[in-house]
């Protein structure tokens, strides 16, 4: 039962495993303590900040220890903005942080602060110079992920420090996808990062504020971790987060080579061995486990849950998988595809968790039960076959329009692939819908089948045919 | 070595270790996700949170889990006062709370809040009286701890809560230190736990708020935890919470008229062993296993460090025990003798952790230790000896002035003892001192010994010699 979503969460490395079980005996004190059960817990706190400091860059004392990657996100922007709030209240994000950024940015913006987003091109990367545009006089903080979390796509981190660092900006980068590949280059001042994602145990976040950074935790005060994360320290997870980076790292050269070509052969096979599929987040520049996929008229959470059935599980940002009902605002920021969304995330190691096979093994299984769990999906939609199917023929008349309101995604995209030969080319299809995705997906599948889209008023979506 | 600091951190039960080992294995993936490691997960989870809303006594749906005590504290009161903030802005804590709900009272006072401050009398406890007086039309929120932390006393919370509840005001009950030993009592409307408070392991709070309360989460936005408590959950640490909270509960009545027992010879013996000692606390109306006292003439720190070499882990509000310098705000409140403060707390279960002897065995142990522990770090300081020993002939000269500037708890009042006799009956003797806890301990002394306290102008205190 192979398992594709490591991006999500990794299953416990073998050594977060021996260490925290080993330090559930020794580090369950209070660390503030001056007895011997509260210096016996201090001493393995301060070893684990001084691992983990080293794998993340960093000294020490630059090092607290979070709950989670979003409290630690959460803990450095709110610090950062205050710290430096007599400069000003600009904070510059790009459009395809983690939600946790986002929503602190949201926080700050209705706080009365100003927030400018970064866009990023189809790849899902930011510009060095979109960001130096953002930067102001009032600018207090800049944001970047150093990978992206849905599409793998690597950001210019040391250029856009470097642009930082010359405005006098502090910039946060988020590193939770990638501090399991190894440290963040270039000038940052302020890093991020999440023990699950590396292997390591939940419950354990890491915050790296490098010294001269104005920062000011927010409130209330607390006296753990030097002021900076309320609550008593989880230190078997911690002792555990800290083993699990250091293994993962002396690790990451082979597995990061190894799961570049899967991940290679992936991107490479998907497109041949499905129709109508698009492959999205840049080929090279990116992160190696993970790729990203969309396929034309098909539900992300049917397809989801077939591919579930036939042993596999992935991840997906197509609506209709949260609760949210509106497609992923990464894949929404890079005009992609976002129906039939999955992404493949695999697990850095041997094999995947649970399975008996290789990854090569597993992933080459995946490639042979996608296509038919693509085909299933597609059929019960009712979606439209491959283009050589024979057509009706077309009448006079040049315009149509298709209601489509009260559908979901990717109902709006196949009924307008159903109607597009019934007019002439020239002729004009208005497709009525109100699901989020199809803003997204009808222009995308415009672009995938050499339609014009003429744009959308409301829930009206205008298509010219050309072919 | 016994270890009897149980209210700072309870070591692992075997209950929650198990579980927590177990549920590593299947609670690591993210409950959100819907392949079959996040459905595992969430089930994990969903069990969990049955389990602990059972023990509280709430529905699930009211049931949240943080990653910490502290954090359940700050985001149910800024959700609360958020929540109700139409009404009003006023928050009233006793002044014995537990540090982060003073702390949160602050920030909510920084932030244009205002606070009102509940006393509380010798032993530690408020009045419902207080608490009746200080809801005004806008009170958003009343905080009350169901015992007390440092001293043990237990508060009125079923009175407090029906005031509360006939004032429209919902009050959050701080549970940390009794949700071992039961359920707690009466209309709350809120109320926050720490897991390894009561053996589970550390990184796990719980807050429960019931329907009906106007809550508010705290920015930035979460899904996570029906929005109240950002960041992945930690399935594991909590799948081992509930299971031992459960545990703890079935053993509960047991070990609370074993500990009982055992707490209630500590406070007859330590004062017949130890002569200028004053127990703190209810003596009755408190949790069964915490007893806190305080040694005239003693620095805590060197006490606590006595105590630590003759393998006893206790801890101690004195000043000096923590970076802070000040006395334990609790025994502030109390206004109590913070000087030689040692709390001895012990583990629900059978010995002491890392003790081959039975708690019974070890408290006995501490008993014969103790005093030569006190008069050691008395003889060291040169503290007065027992009010036996022969004066100095008193001069004619009425009055005397002690400088004690620049000097720490207890070395002032050790200074006063030293020359009270120098002053005839009736005469008053000055002592300056800069130290916190001088405003404390010198009072305190004026009641144990008979003397009058005249009062303190900034460093300056004046004590009228009475015995």
């Amino acid at each position: 039962m192979p398992y594709f979503d490591a991006a999500s969460s990794v299953p416990l490395h073998p050594v977060a495993r021996q260490a925290l079980v080993a330090a559930l005996d020794e580090g369950w004190a209070d660390p503030a303590r001056l007895h011997r059960e509260g210096r016996r817990a201090r001493m393995l706190l301060d070893a684990a900040r001084e691992t983990a400091a080293e794998a993340v860059g960093c000294r020490p004392d630059e090092l607290v220890f979070t709950p989670s990657g979003a409290r630690a996100l959460h803990i450095g922007i709110a610090g950062a903005l205050a710290g430096r709030r007599r400069v000003g209240r600009g904070l510059v994000v790009s459009a395809v942080e983690h939600s946790a950024v986002l929503h602190a940015a949201a926080a700050h913006l209705d706080a009365g602060g100003t927030v400018s987003e970064v866009a990023v091109d189809r790849s899902g990367r930011v510009t060095p110079s979109g960001y130096e545009a953002a930067l102001e006089e009032d600018t207090a903080l800049a944001c970047l992920q150093s990978a992206n979390h849905e599409v793998g796509t690597e950001q210019p981190v040391t250029e856009v420090a470097r642009l930082c660092a010359g405005a006098g900006v502090p910039l946060l980068v988020d590193a939770a996808q990638s501090l399991a590949w190894g440290p963040v280059e270039g000038d940052w001042s302020m890093l991020a990062g999440s023990a699950h994602k590396w292997g390591g145990p939940a419950g354990v976040g890491l915050l790296a504020v490098r010294k001269g950074v104005r920062f000011a935790p927010p409130p209330p005060a607390d006296e753990r971790e030097s002021g900076r994360s309320a609550g008593f320290e989880n230190i078997p997870a911690i002792v555990a987060a800290a083993a699990s980076l250091r293994a993962v790292r002396a690790e990451a050269d082979a597995a990061a080579a190894r799961l570049r070509a899967v991940i290679d052969r992936v991107r490479a096979r998907v497109p041949e061995l499905v129709p109508d599929v698009e492959v999205v987040g840049d080929p090279v520049r990116r992160l190696p486990h993970l790729v990203t996929f969309s396929c034309l008229y098909v539900d992300g959470e049917a397809l989801l849950h077939a591919l579930d059935r036939a042993g596999f599980s992935v991840s997906s940002g197509s609506s209709c998988t949260s609760s949210t009902l509106t497609p992923s605002h990464v894949l929404r920021a890079m005009g992609v595809l976002s129906e039939g969304n999955i992404r493949v995330s695999l697990t850095p190691g041997a094999g995947a968790p649970g399975s008996a096979a290789s990854v090569e093994e597993d992933v080459e299984h995946f490639l042979t039960v996608l296509p038919e769990a693509v085909r299933g999906v597609r059929e019960q939609l009712g979606a439209p076959r491959a283009p050589g199917e024979p057509r009706r023929p077309v009448p006079p008349s040049a315009d149509l329009t298709v209601d489509a309101l009260g559908t979901l995604c990717p109902v709006p995209v196949i009924e307008l692939a159903k109607v597009i030969h019934e007019v002439p080319v020239g002729g004009v299809i208005t497709v009525l819908a109100d699901d989020e995705a199809a803003r997204l997906d009808i222009p995308a599948w415009c672009e995938m089948r050499g339609q014009e889209y003429l744009g959308a008023e409301g829930t009206s979506f205008r298509v010219r045919r050309r072919a």
